[in-house]
Formats: structure tokens, sequence, C-alpha cells
């Protein structure tokens, strides 16, 4: 594989994502020899660091949070790829520190001309900077190419999305945007394609005629801790639901590809997210149930009395002729029982009317006869199938039984982190694992609507004890009474 | 369940089948609580013995062949319901003995007049046995009822075979004559049925639109022992194909049941046997192979210039709408690789036009997209399901990945042994899990057609070396090469 040489430009180089997860992907993309040979770092902080103390302050965050193992001599070669630049980036003046580093750094002979810039700041900060990207850091001006990386959310709705949008287009063509959300560098939900198409046993299976229900749950046991001031801002829809799950909801749904590009897999799911809506004919309160962890008000830069909403749950209608009928529930929450993201497909009871006719000679409780495929997206990686058997001994008794795939015991390798995976893409300019426009402006109108007609309806938010599934609440949106949420 | 009390008696008392498996089956039976209150062995063998030196022989055969532990308690409780009478079977005043103890007992107030007789003797004294059993033996001349279970093979041949059910109808109708194929009582064999049935995941797929051919092999790693007299009048094709193969073939292939009872599970099972042919358009050669391990003519008791078959390979079609154009390949052998009983399905390739286009892009081995279902008999009792994913890593690499169901491992118990299960349904008279009449007839019809194209064709019998999975001339009935055994 090609990999341009090019230097990356962290904007919020000491900061919380920088320190957890870039500096660690990119120190593990060192150790496996997947960084270009010509390739360097600069850290660009609000802080004052000498280029030696920045390094030492990332050299205990990468022993802290890499995946790897710690290798002095890996690190040795990264830490000289490192600098650090002190700016204000909301400061023009200070900005233009960044840009006679950069100017000054393309005029040299044989020095690298490409620039990779990650916004890993606050998404507060995410228009000032786009308003200062001019010059030598934008495209087109001088030699090479000039990327950018933005951390979801992008925006807050739809309104500021195109805002900001607007801004970044300013500076860089739309080929040269990542929209970073980095659950699509995750193995497993790349994988969900690949189950889902290379199967005879899933691949007919995969529609409205078989599947009762599909179920999508990102749960996380942590509150908010420091990010209160974000977190409070934001929410559960804005910060889980337009990303996260959505990009989730796509892949597991969309319809089948002609080609495996990225363009073919962008569109298929902007489709896909478009003709997602709220159950039809439910109201609000059946479709969309919206909570709030007891205790949240006390946490740290929240407003005493915020309805920010740390839960969310949803009833959603895939509008295609695949999806008739199948309901798609989404749930997420900080402050659950425990941290698990994954995709559960429900199938239906058996359809044959000779099983069937079986089936009432048994007096089975028919609700264990389903088959579930959960496909494990994280903190574990893997796949589990429940099916049905035989009780062993005599009688003729059906019993649920499970196999499980654990996809890095399989490999004896921890999959790479999402964020490698990412970083790499961008590097070799591959979008197919980014959110284009086109799917940021339609998630942003479904939630638009959503929070339109939830305020138009009750507007509920329902408390919930901390370490629970939630508010009981959102039992109420599961058809039927038969389905129950799967965790 | 009903348990009626009744007196077993066990013919060929003292010999391997008696001490191996039928003894140890009771034991574990008393164990578990699953005999009747009022239940007595008899023991019937040519060898002089008391009852006290027989129950000596039984407990040390039970102590070494039990699957279950050794409880003297439960060995001494079991122990006083045995006796022994010394009989030569073949010889009509010798039988008398046996003719006056039933009919002195079933004069006694109080006593059981309940008779299930066992047949463990070798296949040469079924014919000489039937024709003995008259008087107070048969059914309907004094109370209480007599069933008689028949070890297989039931028959050499169709001729044979009708002479010997001739024999036995003149004592008993029908519905008492349990013909044992012990493969019926094993619990994975009876699990095909609800796997099949009671899965969404796989009912709709099981059928020639998602299924490329299945595979049942019974492989043996011990020779023949010291069963040469046997097994040099016998053959693998009249041992094992008649009984057990066509056995495991019609559960996995039968159609649907309306309901579970022994009628429905019979002549669902007797149309599929009825609809196997060898494969059409082939020649008997890609259709059959037969072969003998290198050493088998200077085993014991076989004749020095033995044609007989340790090896067996077919190539069926089932003559239904549902597997038009569907290999069944059938093998079984002494002396090979490994002991192993399982039917493995061969899924067919991703079906829809749109995954073939990706395959193509990625240029796949194609042979390596497919899914398997492994059925899983003995040693081991589970399934296995092999399936296609997306290696870990950045590209797209589809690599295979398998997941697993050990039976014993998720019920921590061990399965009842097949024999318990038959001698409990006899008990209660069920006979869902005994071969019929139609079925041995058609199974015959079967095997004696395939014998004489064989005879006719080249009838070549081809050495193989022990431990290895028999003759190479085995992958030729495999379809155009595309095709591998598995094991």
């Amino acid at each position: 594989l090609h990999k341009d040489d090019c230097t990356m430009v962290i904007f919020g180089g000491t900061g919380d994502l920088a320190r957890r997860k870039l500096m660690p992907a990119l120190y593990n993309m060192q150790l496996e020899d997947k960084l270009p040979d010509k390739f360097s770092v600069i850290g660009v902080g609000r802080k004052e660091h000498n280029t030696a103390g920045y390094r030492e302050l990332l050299s205990a965050a990468v022993a802290e949070f890499s995946t790897q193992t710690w290798d002095p001599d890996a690190w040795h070669s990264f830490a000289t790829r490192i600098q650090y630049i002190s700016s204000d980036v909301e400061d023009p003046a200070s900005f233009q520190v960044i840009k006679t580093f950069i100017q000054d750094h393309t005029n040299q002979k044989e020095a690298v001309h490409n620039y990779l810039y990650y916004l890993a700041v606050g998404p507060h900060l995410f228009l000032p900077i786009a308003k200062n990207f001019s010059g030598p850091m934008s495209e087109g001006e001088l030699e090479g190419w000039r990327r950018i990386m933005i951390e979801k959310p992008f925006g807050q709705d739809l309104a500021t999305a195109r805002d900001l949008n607007k801004a970044f287009c300013a500076s860089f063509s739309d080929r040269n945007i990542y929209r970073v959300d980095h659950y699509l560098g995750k193995e497993m939900l790349q994988n969900i394609m690949v189950v889902r198409f290379v199967n005879t046993v899933f691949e007919p299976l995969w529609n409205k005629d078989y599947i009762d229900n599909v179920q999508i749950t990102v749960a996380e046991n942590d509150g908010i801790g420091i990010r209160g001031d974000y977190y409070d801002r934001t929410g559960a829809m804005r910060d889980m639901v337009q990303s996260h799950l959505l990009q989730m909801l796509a892949v597991t749904a969309m319809e089948p590809l002609r080609s495996i590009d990225e363009e073919r897999i962008v569109s298929s799911k902007v489709n896909l997210i478009r003709a997602l809506t709220p159950w039809p004919g439910d109201k609000i309160d059946t479709t969309m149930v919206l909570g709030q962890y007891r205790g949240y008000l006390e946490e740290k830069d929240v407003a005493t009395d915020s309805s920010t909403e740390t839960y969310s749950a949803l009833k959603l209608a895939v509008n295609t002729p695949r999806w008739q009928g199948v309901p798609f529930y989404l749930r997420t929450g900080k402050k659950l029982e425990e941290k698990q993201a994954r995709v559960t497909i429900q199938f239906k009871e058996p359809l044959s009317n000779d099983v069937n006719l079986i089936l009432n000679t048994l007096s089975l409780e028919k609700n264990r006869l389903l088959n579930l495929l959960v496909i494990k997206v994280q903190p574990q990686e893997g796949l589990a199938f429940q099916f049905n058997i035989k009780k062993p001994g005599s009688a003729i008794e059906i019993v649920p039984a499970e196999m499980d795939f654990c996809q890095p015991c399989a490999f004896l390798i921890n999959s790479p982190e999402a964020y490698e995976c990412l970083i790499e893409d961008a590097i070799q300019g591959d979008k197919s694992r980014f959110s284009s426009w086109n799917e940021i402006e339609s998630s942003w109108t479904l939630i638009d609507e959503l929070f339109k007609s939830y305020k138009a309806g009750s507007g509920k938010l329902n408390l919930y004890e901390p370490a629970s599934w939630g508010p009981r609440q959102a039992d109420s949106i599961l058809s039927g009474g038969k389905v129950r949420w799967w965790s």
C-alpha cells in the first residue's frame, strides 16, 4: 500500500484525545511499520512546552494508553518525529505561528509538503479554527496536499453543521475533509458488511422475511467525568446517536454493494439514513425515550437545572422494501450497568407451517424459539449466535444454546485500534471509513425532527438509577411486549 | 413417564454387547432411577454360571464400561435384580429351560408378566432363535406383553431380511418387534431434527437452493478385532451403511414433520430412503468405491482370499424436490485415521449477484467462501459452524472462522448412552427411535442394487493403508474436483 510522506498537525496536542488515542495509535503504527518513511507530528496546544517536555509528557501517555507493549527503541524512533508549537488557536495572531512554520518548511528543499491536520479539540473550537485556515495552511496555495480530520460531533444540529461545513469548504475541497466517526474504524463494524454479504447462512436471511427486529446498544458505565462543559451542551442524541449509532445502523441495514469502493459504500449508507423515520403510527412517546441519570445535576460544569439527556432510546423504521415492518431499536447512555457496544439481530420464529404444527404439539414457550446473532463491537470483539437444540435426555425438550466467536482469541492479535485505521486511511487518501457530508446532513435532519416532535409531545426526561439499564420507560417502545432489550 | 414393570431377557448375556453396553446402560438407569420398580434381568448364555458368578462377571464389566461413576450401593441394588440361565439357544431342548422358567414365573401371583427380550447374539443366531419363540415366550398365549429387541444387521440382504422378519412375525406382532439401530438413540442424531426445524437460521436454507452437498462420515480407527468371523461375512456396506449411515442421511434429509410422533417420523424416513439412488448419469465407479485395509487378510477368522470391503464411499442422490442436484456423500471404514461420526452440511457460496460482484473485485479464492455446519455425533457431541469474516487489519481480506457448540460442556452432563434411551423406549413401548420394517426393506433394496451394479461394473476392491482416510479412489466420486471430504 502507498504511504504518502506527510506532516501531521494535531490541534489539541496536549488534550485527552491526543494523549489517550492519537499518540498511542501513532506509536502502534511506528511499531508495526505503518508510518510513511518521512513522517513527523506537530502537536499544537495552548500550554507552554518545549519539544523535549512535550515528548516526555507523551511518553507517559503512550506507556499508559497504548494497547501494544512498551518498546523503548520504538518510542525513541517515534519521539524524534515529534515537535511542539504553542498557540492559542482562537487568536489569529497566535495562529500565524503555525502558518509561518508551514511556510518556512515548505520552502525548504527535500522537505515534506503534505499536511494532515487533526482537530482534536472541543467542538466549540471547530468554527474558530476553520476560519483561520488560509494561506499556506489551505489547499492549492503551495505544493503538496492538505487534508483535515475533524472529530465528531460535526455540529450541534443541521444549521450549525451546515455553517461548519461551509467554513471548512472555504479552505479545503470536500474530498480533503475527513469527518471522523471513530466507530467506523472499529474492526467489528467493518466486519458487519463481510458477515452479512459473504455468508450463505446469513445473506439470504438479512431482511424483513426472517428478521423480527434489530437492536443497537452503545452503553457506557462511566458518567460524564470532567467533560461536563461539553456534555451538558450536547447530550446523548447529539454525542452518540447522530454519529455512532446511526453509523452502526447504516452498515447493518444498507443495501448490498456492487463493489467495495468509497463512493458506493457512502452512497449506500446515505440512502439508508435518508430512509429512517420514527416508527410510523406511533406517538413520539412510544418511539423515543430520553433519560438522565440520578446525580447528573451535581456533576462538575453541569447546569443545576439541566435537561440534557444522558440516555436515549429510539424505535426507528427503515423505509426500504428490505425492512418494511422491522423495528430498529437504538439505545445509548451514560452510567449504565455495563460497558458494551453491540448489534443484536433477532430472527423471527421458524416460519414453516409444518414446523409450527410440531411446535404446537410440544406446547413450547414461543419466545424461546428465537435465534439471535450478536455482533460484539466493544469491549469484547466477536460474534455470538443463539439457537435452539434438543436438551439431552430422552424427551424432546427444546432449549437455547450459544456458539461464540471471539475475534482476538481466533487471531491471537488485538485488532488495530480504530484510530490507527483511520489515520492510515487519511494518509492514504481513502475516505470509505469516514462520514460524508451527505450522511451528516441526513442524520442531523433526523435528529432535529426527533427533537422537534419530542418537544411538541410530552418532552419528558425520565430519571434512572446509575448502574441500571436506563429508565424503565424504554421498555414501552418495544413492540407488543413480545420483545425485550438484549444485553 | 409411565414405566412398565417387566423382566428383560438378554440372549447373549455373557457376550460383548451385554457386557460393554447393555448391562452398563441398565446400571446407569438404576443410578438415575429410570428402571421400573419391579424390574429384573435374566442373562441367557451357553456358558455355565451360577447367578452369583454371573453377577461377579458383570460387576467387573460395569465398573469398566459404565460412563457413570462406580457406586457400590447402586450396583448392589441392581445386582439383586439379575439372574442367569444357561442354555444353548440353537438347541430346542435347551431352549425349553427358558420357556419353563417363564411359564412357572407367570403362574406365580404378584409376579411380573411382561417380558422384554434382547437378542444380543451374533446375527447368524437370529433365525434359529426366532424359530424357537413359541408358547409362553410368544405374544398372546399368557398374560402380559412380549417385546423383542433385535440388534442390527437385520439380515444380510433383502431376501434374508424378509425371511428373518417372517420368522419374528410368527411369534410377535410388528408393533412388538424393536429393530435396534443404536445410532437412532444417539443424542446428536435426534438433535438433527431440532436443529433443522426449530431454527430460523437453518430451516429456510435446508434445501437445494442453499446447500451444495452433504457429507456423512462414520470412521473407526480400530480394525475388526476378534469379530473376524462376523465381519468377514458382512462388510462395511451391510454392517454400517445399510443401518447407521442411511439413518443419519434420513434424519438429515427427510421432509418436515407435522407432529413428532412415531408414525410420522418413520414414514418420513421411509419416504426418504425410498427416494435414494446412485448418482444419476454416473457410472458405478464414480458413485461407489469399496476398499480393504492392508493387513485385513491376516486378521483372525478372515478368509485368506476375502474380498469383503472394510471401507465404502458412496455418492447418492435424494430424488425429492428439496434435494434435486445435491449429492449426499457417505463414507465409513475400519482402521481410518480418526474415530468420528459426523454430518457436514456444505452450503453454497453466496448467491446474490451483487455479492458476486464484490467478490470479483476482491479476487478471492472462491472455495474459501463456503459455510459449513458440522453436526458431531461421536466421540465429541456438538455443532461447529464455519463462516467468513474480515481478517483484522485495514485491508478487506476474507478469512474463515469457526464457532463451536460442545453439547456436554454446555449441559455439564454426559448425554445418556444410546442404549439407555433405547431400552427406556422399549420399556415404555415407544418405537420412534427404532428402524421400521419398511425402512429395513427399502435400505436393503438400495444396498442390493448397489452391490449388483458394482459387481456388474469393475467390482474393484481398493487397498488402503491403515490409519489413512481410506483409498484415494474415494476422491473420484466428489463432483467436479471443487469438493473435498471434510473431516
